[in-house]
């Protein structure tokens, strides 16, 4: 007997066809052809998909959950979202809800070197959440964002990231832009005595990404971003295999993910193919993310084998910190970009108070298990 | 005054908020912050985004065009993404309609280099529409694939193509099942003096890709298919640059293309990084798209510079040959894969009769303007 791994997916369906749906999706999702016309055995008894269960979830909603061949994959982490998600991403009535990956998949695909244990090892931050910002907005020179660098450092925060907008444009080049803030960030943490880590954002094909990790490295740097639904999820994979002490931080840039499950693309999959830390819509911010979704979003990313940073970002404000410190736990790093920045003049001292509130935050006991 | 492009999204609203919505989308895809904390006036002069109209749809739906700034995004096709729908596909009650696209910012992404005139000549098929068939299921091995190449070939096909799903994998390895494939096509075309071209599926990281594009070439192939959404759109126009011989296929899995307009995301983006021939689900096959939307499809891959070739596909039938070459016309490639599958021991009998009916068909006089 071949090896499996179960995917469910959630259709909308009236109850008389869901049986066929069901097999259809089975179908399309291995072998994509008619089964009546498959003459191998060996295809049929290992290759084609197989429903395992349907359930009805009311409302003209099933989960389908559908056996998929693991050899169908081998360790390339493009052809498991083509068998998972490929064509059927193109049917309107299917959302891809959730994938159960076995050991030796999840190991063939890669998952976090470094995640929370390293990140907590190399900043020297125990017992409480870590804290950043990010450099924006984009069209700022280097020497601009350098000075923004700068002070958001100065107020002792852990992290400081690109805003995934900054890429390799022609008014602030990759080459030019993130050594200035690089070193922005270095004088600022000499004064601070925090090991302030800066966060590039890497972009382009895979030759590029590499040219930009050089550097990276080559300026002492182990921190790097990467929008793995943009620059295809196999070439994630091969610079996790090169640069193996960059942490990398997953953005969910083009994920979509109305059409899969937020939980599964960004809190189970980015650390699969190796992210050390994912960034992800927070509840109550710019997006619609529940407060159950990003649980289970945040909860999956701590239970890859290195557990994996969740980092709720995206409209945060300073004032909801003691909330979302006790809704997620001191193992998160809370990401406040824009309402920094409006601090304008006040930026370092407004980044200062943001650090103090993450340190002084009383940790729930039951949190600290993670 | 800098360079802009026009981008319109679909938005689910009511009246009383869309005027607020439409600038959370316009900043959201640009500066992402508060745009009262941003010092720069050249920023906010040249790079936030600028909502240039809003147009009610009725039913809660608004049309919202949007000008965004051609600076932010350079020449990389991830970047380009990024900027037209990175974070916004984050939203649920978004989707991307359209993108008008400057001939500056087209040429600077690719664009197809053979496209609907170089496969013509490449196959001296003038008139008529093109044949194509798909090799599957996956799970047989290359001896298999190999036969069932040569089978469908013997009907005289003008394009063999992997099935999507065909990759690296242990029982079918690239480096034998390419060649065996190229070598059992290559003797049917000597048998029926047609020069039928087969299309391997190129998987993997941008160095896999270019390793199994170094075999296609020197196997003397000049077609390959790609999954641009897995495979990382700036990895697709590096294959662009460095292979210009080859004709490239865009394959639409993982599109997810409920969230972006069919027509634009396969129709309109994949010939500008560079694809020569667009494979999409067609109407009354397996997938939902309309007529109107496969229209629309069909006719933007045609717009290209030079024009790219639509390739209807999805749970395609033999019957229904008439009836699609009234519908797309001459300078479209018809891909029946399972439909011909079917016919097992007599594939090379009905391929031939799929080929005649392409051949022999009636072209409308206005189809023969493209």
């Amino acid at each position: 007997m071949s090896a499996r791994f179960a995917v469910t997916y959630r259709v909308r369906s009236d109850a008389a066809s869901i049986a066929a749906r069901a097999e259809a999706i089975a179908v399309e999702q291995s072998v994509e052809m008619p089964v009546a016309a498959i003459e191998s055995e060996a295809v049929l008894r290992d290759i084609v998909g197989r429903v395992e269960d349907i359930a009805d979830r009311g409302e003209g909603v099933f989960a389908v959950r559908i056996a998929l061949a693991t050899a169908t994959i081998g360790d390339d982490a493009g052809q498991f979202l083509n068998m998972v998600f490929g064509n059927t991403s193109l049917h309107a009535d299917v959302e891809l809800e959730a994938c159960e990956i076995p050991q030796n998949l999840a190991a063939r695909l890669g998952g976090p070197r470094i995640g929370i244990p390293g990140l907590r090892a190399r900043l020297g931050v125990q017992g409480r959440a870590f804290t950043g910002s990010a450099l924006k907005p984009q069209g700022l020179d280097p020497e601009a964002l350098a000075a923004l660098a700068g002070r958001l450092a100065d107020g002792g925060l852990d992290f400081i990231k690109d805003d995934h907008g900054l890429a390799d444009q022609a008014y602030s080049p990759f080459a030019a832009r993130v050594p200035a803030c690089a070193a922005a960030i270095a004088a600022a943490a000499k004064r601070t005595g925090h090991p302030t880590r800066y966060i590039p954002s890497i972009t382009g094909n895979l030759d590029q990404m590499r040219a930009q990790l050089r550097l990276v490295r080559d300026l002492g740097l182990d921190c790097a971003m990467v929008v793995p639904l943009l620059a295809g999820v196999a070439n994630v994979q091969a610079i996790r295999a090169e640069f193996p002490d960059i942490a990398l931080f997953a953005h969910p840039s083009f994920g979509g993910a109305a059409r899969v499950a937020p939980e599964l693309l960004l809190g189970q999959l980015m650390p699969l193919l190796g992210a050390d830390a994912v960034i992800f819509p927070n509840h109550g911010g710019r997006f619609g993310y529940t407060p159950a979704t990003c649980r289970r979003l945040a909860d999956a990313a701590r239970s890859a084998p290195v557990p994996a940073l969740p980092v709720p970002a995206g409209g945060m404000t300073l004032a909801r910190t003691p909330e979302l410190l006790d809704f997620y736990g001191p193992d998160t790093m809370l990401l406040v970009g824009g309402n920094l920045l409006m601090a304008r003049a006040r930026i370092a001292e407004e980044a200062a108070a943001f650090a103090r509130a993450v340190a002084q935050h009383p940790y729930a006991q039951d949190h600290d298990g993670h």
